[in-house]
């Protein structure tokens, strides 16, 4: 067993760095968890929808932390033209993120139906941008659909996708089920997918009753999650790390009250790459982290790592536990994953 | 569309009456929800496991509200004993409840394994005492069983109990799957269910970040949901009301930190005859409404209803909203099921 670990340019290829005071408290996280790549999600207060907006956000968020290579985003929707993808390749935007209506964090804008989208993908493929799938079809009673079956039912919107543009690099963000992982395999090269840290760590049993562990898509069944850890170790180098870190107020978090449900979203960024290194150690797939976390995305997305650029040196590590909270304004905070509980890596300072 | 529908005698066949404080404030509630029997579970602290025990909780809940029936009933333990049985059947205890070990409020001490109950159940067939199974296994990632199919996974159990103990009259309690429905209407006259007021409302969306809403078992998929409402439309005579109202304090409810899940159980006792009658009529099944809360379970337990009473008269209302909270002590409350919301009936004073 290794004491040290060197890992080379951390990637995080899917995260939320929110806006106004709460950005300012997470998006310096990004490097204090060990990356220097932000793949950067689109769904603020309005959403992020032109390429004017992207690099407005940019220059925001370089002016918390100018340390972090940000990777902008837009957010799929009807404001979206050819044009403005044209527009969106020429300044250095990457990727267009869809998210299916009403199913997560500020998606009350997301998509119903794909094929009046087409133009757009068309051109996108054309550009070479990325297309970043929220996939997850909204819940529907009548048709027995629900958070558990989200997922499931809506890879045949990405099969569709991928044939219908063969050429047009896909992401299937944050999978959560061994449908989404055979899924992805089955496709072509130009289909990859994002894991998150924390669906290699819960199931279903610990967001019950457990609010704090509530995200979406929700973990699901332990088998679910022996299918991400299991594609991991094998090392398929279409599957890499997104975080999906995503930051709430602690008060919008807790299910005080008997009404609405609590925000959706775990936040990860400031234990990143420890916390990563710790569940892939716990499987077996210590050895897979510089592809999982850093050569892997880099290579799909063609974002080599900076030439001159030192490694990251993770320590092992006995009796460090991760922080309880970060003070958010006055009275409220940011709970991080496994808040106060003890990881067996630490990045070296 | 009437406007008012009178029921005789509702019998609740499952419900938590608890002890202490949290006693005097939720027993009163069978009654103010419409009910006027109550089969009270064993599971408190420590559990009731002998006779004994039972009759001194008996008297308890008399003392607190002398206008219920109680049924009472053992909690299923290495304590109990053939001859413990033959002395509960003596003084009027009704049945015993088995509880895995570990899946719900209060269940550590509960069962592994049946085998070592056979003598008890043998003797329990011979006096006539119903067996009341909480029909979950542990949750065991490695056998890729949790929260969603700890009910289905249980299933052979109960086809084997019965199997061995025909004439045992059998209970599984507050079913929630298609899967458990379909397995009791495969079984004898022997073998009922319950089902729960909350389980005809709820699925797992529901509960999904939203700790009021969580309980033990879970609520399932959509399609689980119609199983149940289904079963109770087609007037199934061995599938009736236990509401498995189970108060906790609101503190124990919340997800204010991310340590601890939220305690398991959703209260519906003080609106529960209304409730039903909301919910079954939102699924075209008032006209069963009798036969639910009264005909079937009390032919079950052969407790028919006693003559000279006046039957609860509901009333079809309009903006009357369930209670936000009951008081609990100086500074804590108990939140009912669906605390604020509108329900179409309502108890005629």
């Amino acid at each position: 067993m290794a004491d040290f670990v060197e890992i080379k340019s951390p990637a995080d290829f899917h995260v939320h760095l929110r806006q106004g005071e709460l950005s300012k408290v997470v998006t310096p996280h990004v490097r204090k968890g060990g990356f220097d790549l932000a793949y950067v999600m689109p769904n603020l207060k309005p959403p992020i929808t032109t390429t004017d907006q992207a690099l407005a956000y940019k220059k925001t968020l370089e002016s918390i932390d100018g340390g972090v290579e940000y990777l902008m985003t837009l957010y799929l929707s009807p404001d979206l033209t050819p044009a403005e993808i044209t527009k969106a390749k020429k300044n250095g935007i990457v990727g267009v993120k869809s998210y299916p209506r009403g199913v997560t964090t500020n998606s009350e804008g997301g998509i119903e139906s794909y094929e009046a989208y087409y133009p757009v993908f068309e051109q996108m493929e054309k550009e070479g941008m990325v297309l970043n799938l929220h996939g997850e079809v909204p819940s529907d009673a009548a048709n027995n659909t629900c958070v558990l079956n989200a997922e499931a039912t809506f890879l045949p919107h990405l099969f569709k996708l991928h044939a219908r543009f063969p050429k047009l690099r896909i992401v299937l963000e944050h999978a959560t089920t061994r449908a989404a992982v055979d899924a992805v395999k089955s496709c072509g090269d130009t289909v990859a997918c994002t894991i998150t840290a924390h669906h290699l760590a819960i199931t279903v049993d610990d967001w019950a009753g457990q609010s704090f562990n509530f995200c979406k898509p929700v973990a699901k069944y332990p088998d679910d999650r022996q299918a991400l850890r299991q594609v991991i170790l094998e090392g398929h180098p279409r599957f890499f790390l997104g975080s999906d870190s995503a930051p709430h107020p602690a008060h919008t978090k807790s299910t005080a009250t008997p009404t609405d449900p609590c925000a959706a979203g775990v936040y990860t960024s400031p234990i990143l790459l420890a916390l990563v290194a710790h569940l892939l150690e716990s499987f077996g797939a210590l050895h897979r982290l510089q592809d999982f976390v850093s050569g892997f995305g880099r290579r799909f997305y063609d974002r080599p790592a900076r030439h001159g650029v030192s490694p990251i040196v993770l320590k092992r590590v006995k009796g460090v536990k991760i922080e309880s909270k970060w003070p958010l304004g006055d009275d409220d905070s940011v709970i991080p994953f496994w808040a106060g509980r003890e990881l067996g890596w630490e990045i070296e300072a």
